[in-house]
């Protein structure tokens, strides 16, 4: 049986019929219509000599056993964000369910090949991504504060979990399924410009971001629109607008795949009448590189600082979150792009803004690469997300040169 | 009966303890409180041989009739707004009664000399300024719109008004008070920096400014903050940072007196991980002379496409409210200077920001002058606001003088 990448297009469709509405997808974790929309993939998979678990987070495992013990991991998830997309985590799953029917008819695998649908990556319910992964990496750590956590109609996280069987107690029983894995594998939609606008279908991605995010926080005084003096103020919103653009140079001399975003500025008392006392600044950055991302985040503190004394305002800075860049396998990198360069001619290696499933494995220590495929737009966690199927198919295909490129290196040791 | 500028300040306590508490001035026009602060009054100029009227607008009048019927007028307004301070408005109607009781005791003066205390300056309750003098400029025009206003508590303006026996259908008759006006003097606090950062009691009003208030909206795209490179980006934020830092080069190149305020930003989507769709931002623009108001106007403006096409987002002003400048007269302004700098040694000349019941008066063809004395830290619209008693009192001398000046000048033709 010959690969068919049209089928994983049409079950795609199949799927977004079964478990979607007017407004999107609706495969929420841990819900009825995620439920639904497991068991449609569990039958999916039924004629294949696999072996289905679920392991004690909620990861659904289709393991083809091969010749050797070691394994080749493919994964994806197949919840949603409510109002989502077809493709955001759907078509890395099913890209692996063809992927994984094509190895089975070839008949045994030199290296066990497994298909995870990783529980929840989108964290959409109860605002914490990432929770099968992060529990089968073993960096899962907050299962204190989980137990408190309440979706928008006051059920909690452990009740909800708790119907499928997964316990806050006993999820990081999942860390046992990494134990024998030798590559991971993850197809994904870009959810980004960049390819579309190189004119390519298909990229390899070298790891994903690390991020700083801060609120930075200008003082200044009130005072009257009309009768204070140009030189007799103190406005906060000017420290804020210097920094906005200045942002933009950090990035820029911190290289390719730095971004910089100031995305919201409260400013108070934010009325027409008077100078702004107080401009609460969003900020996030991002690089591919520590040492460049530690380096934009002092820029911006000493211009910040600098702003503030030549405005004679104060600044104050809170860190909202941060994590370290998770860089991808360099040898799983070179293959992908091989992979790639024999399906679409071309390839192009990019970081990932946001954060994956991927990540988790590869912070296990797993080796890890991912393939993106083209969005259009850029869109994603809206029912306008869309990627041809020329390129979906295309992205089936590289997937699957690059899982027996894969297996050809685990069962090379 | 020599002037006494220390009794001006010791009743000007009098009326803070009784129509104040612990927040601050509560004399709300059409409220109890402020009808305690009108009786008030009328006892204070009862011992005086002045008529006492109440026009057809709610304004109070104290007419001492001179040897022609050529009035000069002093006024102010008692009313403030709720937590308001115990200067604003009350100085300029209690340093009037002092300069009455003063040219009482001289005799008959030589022109008609009235007080008049304009009802609702600050629009506190309704949220229409100016109620008194704009009637009795005739320049009142929205008496349809103010019939369907209501306050917090539902009651509406006519019914509120009724209770002091003015009538919306009616206020314009109070336009007959300005008939036989030949001159128009107010003192007010600054409610500003100038005077206190230029160690200078008291300084003369040029005239109000003209205000040109816009709100501007700058129009970009969504996009991830991490997945979307640099130069892929339509931050609507940078072209609201861009204009907030180039209308101060604006205001500098308008020359002196000039003042451009961007007193609020909102941005949409708003959150961290957004580059920013929609940034909505409060303009506010003020000079004295139109000309270059206009010209201010129209350099934002520019700005702003400018901007707008380089960061390839759009941008799209809406005018919330205008008004011409408003100019005081030469005349009494050489006068009002002369009497400064005979009481404090050294004058200065400045605008106005905020509007005065001056402003309506002046536009109604009275010449009209505004002594402003120094208030400490600019601070109005609050029970901090302050001045030095030596400075009130000062104010009060500056007032007694220019309105010798005046009345010489009206009677002189």
């Amino acid at each position: 049986m010959a690969l068919s990448p049209s089928r994983t297009v049409a079950e795609l469709k199949e799927l977004r019929e079964l478990t979607g509405d007017s407004e999107g997808a609706q495969r929420v974790a841990w819900t009825e219509t995620w439920s639904t929309a497991r068991k449609w993939l569990d039958k999916k998979v039924s004629e294949l000599p696999v072996e289905k678990t679920c392991d004690a987070a909620g990861n659904q495992w289709f393991t083809l056993p091969g010749d050797s013990e070691r394994a080749l991991l493919i994964g994806g998830h197949i919840d949603s964000v409510p109002n989502g997309g077809w493709l955001d985590g759907a078509l890395n799953v099913m890209a692996g369910v063809e992927v994984l029917r094509r190895i089975a008819a070839d008949g045994t695998p030199p290296v066990t090949v497994r298909l995870v649908n990783w529980a929840d990556e989108e964290g959409a319910r109860f605002g914490r991504s990432l929770f099968g992964s992060s529990a089968a990496a073993g960096s899962m750590a907050d299962q204190d504060e989980l137990r408190g956590r309440r979706d928008a109609d006051g059920v909690s996280l452990p009740e909800a979990i708790a119907r499928f069987d997964v316990d806050l107690a006993t999820a990081l029983e999942a860390k046992a399924e990494l134990a024998s894995a030798a590559a991971y594998l993850e197809l994904h939609i870009e959810q980004g410009p960049v390819l579309e606008s190189l004119g390519l279908p298909l990229g390899v991605v070298l790891g994903t971001f690390g991020v700083e995010r801060h609120q930075v926080t200008f003082r200044g005084q009130a005072a009257h629109a009309g009768s204070t003096p140009m030189d007799k103020r103190r406005d906060a919103l000017a420290g804020a607008a210097r920094l906005e653009l200045e942002i933009r140079e950090i990035a820029k001399r911190a290289g390719e795949g730095a971004v910089c975003t100031m995305g919201g500025v409260v400013t108070r008392p934010g009325i027409v009448t008077s100078v702004v006392e107080t401009a609460e600044c969003l900020l996030d950055q991002r690089h591919l590189d520590a040492t460049k991302l530690a380096e934009m985040l002092s820029n911006a503190e000493a211009a910040s600082r600098r702003f503030a004394e030549e405005e004679s305002i104060d600044v104050e800075w809170e860190r909202i979150w941060n994590i370290e860049p998770i860089l991808f396998d360099e040898a799983l990198i070179e293959l992908a792009d091989e992979a790639v360069r024999e399906v679409a001619g071309s390839s192009h290696r990019l970081p990932s803004g946001p954060l994956h499933d991927a990540a988790e494995v590869a912070r296990a220590g797993v080796p890890t690469v991912m393939l993106f495929v083209q969005s259009l737009r850029g869109l994603s966690h809206t029912k306008l997300e869309d990627t041809e199927e020329e390129h979906l198919e295309l992205s089936v295909q590289a997937l699957d040169r690059l899982a027996d490129k894969a297996m050809a290196q685990v069962a090379a040791g």
